[in-house]
């Protein structure tokens, strides 16, 4: 490996040894070793940060505004933490036109307004044609861990119970099919949306609420593989139980893609103690963006991650490798 | 204004208000409204962002990587805190070579262990090639304001004394060197630096050290504007007190260049009290980065920026309106 590839970005395990070898051995501390989504600092402090390269800018459901705060709301939003100050830092292309600008940052107040977060710091680079494509955005937050909260990604244990807030692969599937031209009927829009305030009343079920995780690149799959590695455990799901809305499969399966592939931008994988497991569905159910959540599955102590398929057979799930789709974020 | 422009990226007037029209007044808030380099939150928690698109990646003296971690280090700095914990962010072109990564990588480590900050969240995405140039990095940084400091833009009066903490331009004119293919002799380096330990020295002073701001993009002149605007005050500097390397000055000459519009990526701007000025300066000068520092002039009442000539003559400092020099930081 002597250059960078598109699969170095793609989300899956080429990306996480990428990551590994590049930068966490280098940069190595407590803090980046954590191995989540976000770095939980002294202060109950949690900080994070993404960058934002999704083609196109705009995409049915949103755009790449409402994603670069929804993504890093999220991040903080899945170590337990309550988000509150977000960065804003713009690579612009010479050339890209204002009005879009002002759009992008309109909808860039509305998603944080909904969120409840502030920008409260920002820097804007102008590169040269051709140097970059239209618009990157980083975004970088700060938030507040919920005093009730005890998440980790290495907290599952056999017998806890899997849910996911809402329909898979809406995301992934809607930027795919505004790149490639694709007809959805109904209208396919993106799940790009702030979670925060969903995991909020989660929190009212304290440690029972192990793991949160949001599946973006990589999508469930690479979500539930990170699980099982990091908590050493195993998974199994039922396809029967995953919420998908029909577009989204036969899309899936014209393309040949695994929808447990595809990113999502609005919703998240919970790992909660089998006790708590209807309680937590009911929440995320009460809550605006939970109405299709479902529990998937549970962890057993396989060490694999299977799915029984609708014909009653059990196989072993895709791992993500290099990049279904780049830029889907 | 219909399209994004080279020159509002630039650092000068430009840049000032396309910020201000399109950024500032929507995202809206009292911390962001600061318009400090970092902003202030609750806690004495400071906050700020920064992206890098240098071009080229690797410069004399430095290289992206060196530069990401000391303008974040330096932001933090400026508001008179100091910098525990960045994030990291990598947008790279796919086909960038992995060992330019690796030695970039090995840049910031060096660089974050000098400032003592650690790097403790990051990302990293890759596009496709001829959709960004090599490399761009982002880093954010939290840091906590030192309990002795009182500095802001806003702080300046007349009688005020302003201060330089070494020679000007050294990064402007190594990186313009490095891509024009000019040879300096003796050989010039970037003088990219965390400031932060100066700084720390520097607090030492109170509330005497009234304003800190590093002349980056836009260079000296930019942030005697900034500082003239927000204190509502005027400054006057003199040309034969200001530290400009024999080399640098030449070249600006010749190239008709005013060295003062030329960024700096180690070199700080201290406004302070009158009766502390010899104590600043010999902190800054016992200082590893500041042992060029010099007393270059003072706030008065006139509202302007203006420079005593080597003749004796005054003008007005010209501001940076565009851009000098694209892709400098």
């Amino acid at each position: 490996m002597d250059k960078v590839l598109m699969s170095h970005g793609g989300g899956g395990s080429m990306m996480q040894s990428f990551i590994s070898e590049i930068f966490i051995e280098k940069f190595n501390n407590e803090y980046l070793n954590q191995m989540e989504d976000a770095a939980l600092l002294p202060g109950k402090t949690v900080f994070t940060t993404d960058s934002f390269v999704v083609k196109p800018v705009f995409f049915p459901g949103g755009d790449i505004g409402r994603l670069a705060i929804c993504g890093t709301v999220n991040d903080i939003s899945m170590r337990g933490a309550k988000p509150l100050f977000l960065s804003a830092s713009f690579i612009i292309e010479e050339g890209f036109p204002v009005d879009d600008i002002k759009k992008i940052v309109d909808s860039m107040v509305d998603a944080a307004n909904e969120a409840g977060v502030q920008i409260v710091t920002g820097d804007t680079k102008v590169v040269e044609k051709h140097s970059a494509d239209g618009i990157f955005i980083n975004t970088a937050g700060i938030g507040i861990l919920h005093d009730e909260a005890s998440v980790s990604i290495k907290n599952g244990k056999p017998g806890d119970v899997v849910i996911v807030s809402g329909t898979i692969g809406d995301h992934g599937m809607a930027v795919m099919g505004a790149r490639e031209g694709l007809d959805f009927d109904p209208p396919l829009l993106s799940d790009v949306s702030p979670l925060n305030k969903m995991v909020e009343k989660l929190m009212a079920l304290r440690d029972a609420v192990k793991i949160l995780r949001d599946p973006t690149r990589g999508g469930v799959a690479e979500v539930l593989y990170e699980i099982a590695g990091m908590s050493n455990v195993g998974i199994k799901i039922y396809e029967d139980k995953l919420p998908v809305k029909e577009n989204v499969k036969s899309a899936c399966s014209m393309l040949g893609i695994d929808y447990l592939h595809l990113a999502n931008e609005g919703k998240l994988v919970c790992v909660v103690d089998k006790d708590f497991a209807y309680k937590a569905l009911e929440i995320m159910k009460d809550d605006k963006y939970g109405k299709d959540a479902a529990i998937i599955g549970e962890i057993d102590d396989s060490g694999l991650v299977t799915i029984e398929t609708i014909y009653g057979t059990n196989r072993i799930v895709d791992r993500p490798i290099g990049e279904l789709l780049p830029r889907i974020c």
